[in-house]
């Protein structure tokens, strides 16, 4: 089972001089699809047409990118859709050409399988020696300036933890390496404000929306590394994970909680994973 | 005149998977080709290779690299040759496949022509909003991840200054969008020590280098925004225009100095650029 890719459609190379390679210059978004049904398409694109204004990375038709990933979407199994749009070819230097012509690049590639146990016992998380630089401009996009989370996964290798749990410089909880990061305060539910940082996830979306609909009551807000050992409960989202309980953070462990199990209940965790 | 490019060695897109594309998972390179000599070409080299360790992308052959650029340098003219050399094409996800596959991608493109008189008279300044997020394990690398560098060239649209000034998070001078930044106090030349963001160019190694052979007292220190009023000169390099002084940083004006003079006349500037 290999990985399919398409560049503005075809089944091509990325032009040399994208700015997406040279610089970053771009977004992407990663989405679960299942039986050929994508879920949270809608939020995806809306996502992506909000991070593409902010950049100025125009002009961007969610039209076509829509209609093409469900077109490539595969009828059968699980498959991880990637979807890249970058600024497009450019000539060298920072400055962005106006108008751009940007690129689209999907990838289907072969869906990550995971322990039930992910699910069931929860998954393990290991501080970062790496803190996160803050950029209030950048934070919440998924764009392609992602070498900080490369640098984290790197730490981890050989380790025995699934996830990396990433703060930034002035040592605020940011997220895990590939996850949004959700902590249970007193009852309450709590999950980074992330307005210096990290990436507003889809799935971390769902869960605050899922929340507010479940009476569960919920923030977004500043949370300080020194008060996660206070924390009831602790979970983990991504739109292809979904939901996944956190057992441990270093050596500190924590209960499955209620919160945690009605949230996963809700949203299909994880037969839906 | 055109640019052309080359991946691993061949005249053909990049391939779709490739990390550089999917996480800003690579390094890059701009040298300065006048009649086909390389300038600082070891220095270049260097650099990429020192980066390349520092970020565990191996095996990357510099002798084949050297050689390719030699070879497509062309003969005659100004040109710009920029290098870019990522972890590879991976399967999805942060974490980095050991060993990697790492692509090379060689670009030939036009000298960015610029007037006489940003020798002559200097080139403007002015301070832009976005500030540097900081992260000592990327400080100092030209990696790819640029995007705010391009968003604060996209401040500059429409501005009559010819570099921005910026900061990071914690009011530190770091550099120009597109060029290392010097100053003189006292009549000590002085640079950003860099050790938290920033890209450590070429031709600021360089420069020290002059620095130290013309006995001008030199150092490499933290400067606060709050300093640049009281330098008695500034200017700014790059590997593609040399050194440039600085005539104006927004409403503060700069009068060329003895000591920028000096360093130009001893690397050739303006003719060598």
């Amino acid at each position: 089972v290999h990985a399919q890719w398409f560049v503005n459609g075809q089944s091509r190379g990325v032009d040399p001089s994208d700015r997406g390679l040279a610089y970053g210059d771009g977004l992407f978004e990663t989405m679960a699809a299942v039986d050929g049904r994508i879920r949270w398409l809608d939020l995806h694109l809306e996502r992506l047409g909000a991070g593409c204004r902010q950049l100025g990375i125009e002009p961007v038709d969610v039209g076509t990118i829509r209609d093409e990933i469900i077109e490539r979407c595969p009828p059968h199994g699980r498959w991880v859709l990637k979807l890249i749009v970058t600024r497009g070819p450019g000539a060298r230097g920072y400055r962005p050409p106006v108008p751009a012509n940007p690129a689209r690049i999907l990838g289907i590639v072969p869906w990550p399988e995971a322990p039930r146990s992910h699910y069931t016992q929860g998954i393990r998380m290991g501080l970062c020696k790496l803190r996160l630089g803050r950029n209030a401009h950048l934070a919440g996009l998924k764009h392609l300036c992602r070498l900080e989370q490369v640098l984290a996964q790197r730490e981890l290798i050989g380790s025995d933890v699934e996830e990396g749990l990433l703060l930034d410089t002035d040592g605020l909880v940011v997220s895990g390496t590939s996850c949004n990061v959700f902590a249970v305060f007193d009852g309450r539910l709590t999950t980074p404000a992330l307005t210096h940082c990290g990436v507003k996830g889809v799935m971390r979306r769902v869960v605050l929306a899922s929340a507010g609909r479940l009476c569960i009551g919920a923030t977004e807000q500043d949370i300080g590394a020194e008060r996660l050992p206070d924390a009831e409960e602790v979970f983990v989202t991504n739109a292809i994970s979904g939901i996944r309980p956190v057992q441990a953070i270093g050596e500190r462990r924590y209960a499955i909680g209620a919160i945690t199990l009605k949230l996963m209940s809700e949203l299909g965790y994880p037969d839906d994973a």
